[in-house]
């Protein structure tokens, strides 16, 4: 790779080592010698673990060598790559052959789930696993409503702020609290340079929103771009190693005005760029007409379409609009054609939506789009908290995830003032995290509500440490569990920090417990027993207290 | 009142002032002379104003002298006082008898809806106002399913942290930012001083949970809980001016063994202090013994009964089990009873509940309880993220709220580890604003939209300032945008933040505006005829592009 020592990127401090409590493990993959998937260990004081999906990467290994400037090792370059099928050497057109990648083991490991199912959902497209071949340092991972819901985190510089070190770091940060996928949105200079630093760091899915770098080589004008311009640079990035491509080919010439009366028009960046281009020209857009031909270059590097909504809603108001669901019914369409040529696709989907909105965008993408994994940014389900929307998006995100949305695009405490530094990152991260976990809880997920249970465990049983480890992020939990009982010795006393010492739920409920087993309490039948018993003892003792109302007792 | 110099809360800085952009008005109650309603109203650079439901009080009137000492002024002492009905002495009463007092004259002109609707909403018991006949200070807000959704801020010192004018500015400090009730949850000394401070400065209803005080007349030990020093203790905090007080009147003794195989058995603290009473006395907890008795005393204040959920889930795991809906029948039961003493009530809920268990909740709630409202402590739709449960428990909150839960508890993003201070407050009522104003969306609620479309055409208008105004926190929205755009300039200008000047998505949708309007185009016939012209003529060109794939237009 060509790293330009202007900018120095490999001078910026990189987050290194474990989450606290935690340790690297690598789990064999069943029928893939040599490859292993990476967990989270977290330890408990009383002995036991619990391993945790990681996508961290090298990064929280300790006996691992970080160099920004080599990038991380290129492990899939070793991994068996199958022969194209009919052209085709993307992980859609093996799986519709029965055939078992390296890929698809990995994830099902990852997953704890048959290689089968995850070969299944792949080639019914209900399933995508973003990685290009040119992608070699990426640990896979798949996106699909049969599988854990996933987040993607957005990063990348502009043209007003930050530098490539701060987004490799950003890229860093991201996929340590729990980032499943990172879009590089850049838009300002040294795009091409960003992109490679995040790509030979990153260990997740890469994706890009190509249109950007594309308007930055006609200096900004939308009117001034062209196939030719686009195609290029489509190329450059499949080169890199781009795993998934944000390509709005939606956004049709009559679908524009019907933004005209909306509250909030078009805005999606992208739709908004192929939508200046459409109307100067008025000409139906080059994304639409030249998609075959995308086809056939995503094909050859396996990228995944992930195709945009640029008519998505922007306020409460445009949520589930004709311009909306017009553009949905063309990325159906779309999604017809690229599945013919093997490629793997996703949907991007809103945006502002109000809960009672939300569930039917679900619904008609699957209808409308054979079932492809739904992609959604948010939604949020109010306009009003612009330096809150991680709240306002991860309500919508939950209830969209919980619909069957396969992976959540994260939203930033900045995502409408600003721009996000770090901290809004991590924010937006632990946000998304608490989304998609929730909606694992609401499908059933199998082994999503071992996390639950040990750290609920752990608060019952006073285990203070065990039930910060166990945390999506356990620093603030154990910093405000301080705040309040500073001393050492509160991590383990047997009371809240809440209640104080003498006054405490939890103590009083562990006496319940020793009650029940004491008196053989195990079912509702020894419960009525052991009280009918108790009540006739005690029968005296109630007439002195004088009950002038005591209802009689129901059975329930 | 009797205020010890001793903590001189009276010295504690109370914030004072109109949230930025806004000043408060009032508006005349119609049918009730003199009676007028507080509304925040926010200026528009534009010349429009937007009128918001304002619970804060005198606090953010500039015209108001405040006087922390002396109290707010007592304006309900001069409303009209029906005569008791039957004895009672309450909003139910007056209601059932078809009278609509002032409280509902003004609690209607609040939520613009009309008093009839008040009154028959009140009198079916799935309305209360809480509003004690000794708490003349308030200003009267309606609690039900019927109107906007409501939110409450826990505070409180324990035995362990803080101070009375700490207390009192953070009742303050929450009903600025849109709490509309407040509990006094204080357990530690000063019980009855720091609430008759809270109590005679708040605009808004207070609540209690009297089983702590009583708790601390016996110096924390359960088992000598009685009776009298009960009814001893709401006595006194009804003559205080409580406006509804949390009765876990449902804790029944054979229910209690029914939580003794649970994750987290008994989490509530009123909960377990009724369970270590039942236990050690082997007897039917005296507050459903004695539940007529204290309907008896409430109505003769008009105190509401907040029937707690002692029985509560504390984790995902416990979730909709046995011990909880065993109880809510009970609590159905005492609802009954309440009632039919002209008592108001309000019902309790969780808790921990995963997403796919909520809306049962608020289900067999209305079907048990007689809609009694239905209020509800978050739920958390997850265990796993300590330090961030105002966010859990947002997105629990805004789908049991749009289920039909009337109004919310709060939950700061100390809940589990620690002790809120001001500024947790605030980002508990603020996610808190945020559930409660999308479930008022979710609902149709018929005014919950303007905000929304007032601040979403701001934005798209390129209008920082009314953008940050109409905010529900416009501080970090403002600061959030400076730091990425310093210059004042900035917040005129016609860009966004996000993408700096020449590319930006909102100035490129004005542009689609100005050519639908030009090219006449209203409605979809217009905007095929145009399109199908323009096509035509541009159709030579169109060729020279060598579009390989031209898929067909497809009408939508």
């Amino acid at each position: 790779m060509t790293l330009s020592s202007v900018h120095n990127p490999a001078e910026q401090a990189i987050t290194t080592g474990p989450i606290s409590g935690s340790s690297k493990i690598y789990v064999e993959v069943p029928g893939a010698p040599g490859l292993r998937v990476p967990m989270r260990r977290v330890h408990l004081t009383n002995g036991e673990h619990l391993d945790l999906y990681d996508t961290s990467g090298p990064y929280t290994d300790t006996s691992a060598t970080i160099d920004i400037e080599q990038g991380l090792p290129r492990a899939r370059d070793s991994w068996t790559k199958p022969a194209p099928i009919d052209g085709a050497s993307t992980q859609l057109a093996w799986a519709r052959a029965g055939i078992i990648t390296d890929e698809m083991r990995f994830t099902a490991a990852r997953e704890s789930v048959s290689p089968e199912l995850v070969r299944d959902e792949v080639a019914r497209g209900r399933a995508v696993i973003c990685a290009n071949h040119k992608h070699p340092e990426i640990e896979p991972m798949i996106i699909g409503k049969a599988f854990s819901v996933k987040i993607n985190g957005n990063i990348g510089n502009s043209a007003v702020t930050s530098s490539i070190g701060e987004e490799v770091e950003k890229m860093v940060w991201a996929t340590r609290w729990g980032a499943d996928t990172i879009m590089d949105l850049s838009t300002g200079k040294n795009i091409h340079e960003t992109r490679e630093w995040i790509l030979r760091s990153s260990p997740v899915p890469v994706g890009t929103v190509p249109i950007y770098q594309a308007l930055e080589k006609v200096k900004g004008d939308p009117t001034k771009l062209n196939w030719e311009i686009y195609r290029e640079t489509i190329i450059e990035q499949c080169e890199q190693g781009v795993d998934y491509m944000t390509v709005h080919a939606g956004v049709l010439l009559r679908y524009i005005p019907l933004t005209a009366k909306r509250v909030t028009g078009i805005v999606s960046r992208g739709g908004s760029i192929m939508a200046a281009w459409c109307l100067a020209h008025h000409q139906e857009s080059f994304l639409y007409t030249h998609f075959r031909e995308l086809c056939e270059i995503f094909r050859e590097y396996d990228v995944t379409f992930s195709l945009g909504d640029g008519l998505r809603p922007g306020s409460i108001a445009d949520a589930n609009d004709d311009a909306q669901f017009a553009e949905l019914r063309t990325l159906g369409e779309l999604t017809t054609i690229a599945k013919s040529h093997g490629v793997q696709v996703m949907i991007e989907g809103p945006g502002h939506v109000p809960m009672h909105k939300i569930v039917e965008n679900v619904r008609l993408e699957e209808e409308l789009c054979e079932e492809a994994p739904f992609y959604t940014l948010g939604p949020l389900a109010t306009d009003i908290a612009p330096a809150y929307d991680h709240i306002t998006s991860a309500i919508g995100a939950a209830i969209i995830a919980k619909a069957g949305t396969a992976m959540l695009c994260y939203v930033t405490p900045k995502e409408h003032p600003g721009l996000p530094n770090r901290d809004d990152v991590k924010q937006g991260v632990i946000a998304y995290k608490i989304a998609a976990h929730s909606a694992d809880l609401a499908k059933g997920h199998p082994r999503a509500q071992e996390r639950d249970d040990a750290l609920s465990r752990a608060r019952f049983e006073f285990r203070w440490t065990d039930q910060f480890n166990l945390s999506l992020d356990p620093d603030p939990a154990r910093e405000y569990h301080d705040e309040t009982l500073p001393a050492e010795p509160a991590k383990t006393a047997h009371f809240c920090s809440m209640c104080g010492p003498k006054f405490c739920s939890m103590r009083i409920s562990a006496d319940v417990r020793e009650y029940a087993e004491r008196n053989g309490m195990n079912t509702q039948e020894d419960i009525d027993r052991v009280l009918a018993q108790g009540m006739a003892e005690k029968s005296a003792e109630f007439a002195d207290h004088g009950n002038q109302v005591y209802l009689p007792l129901t059975t329930n």
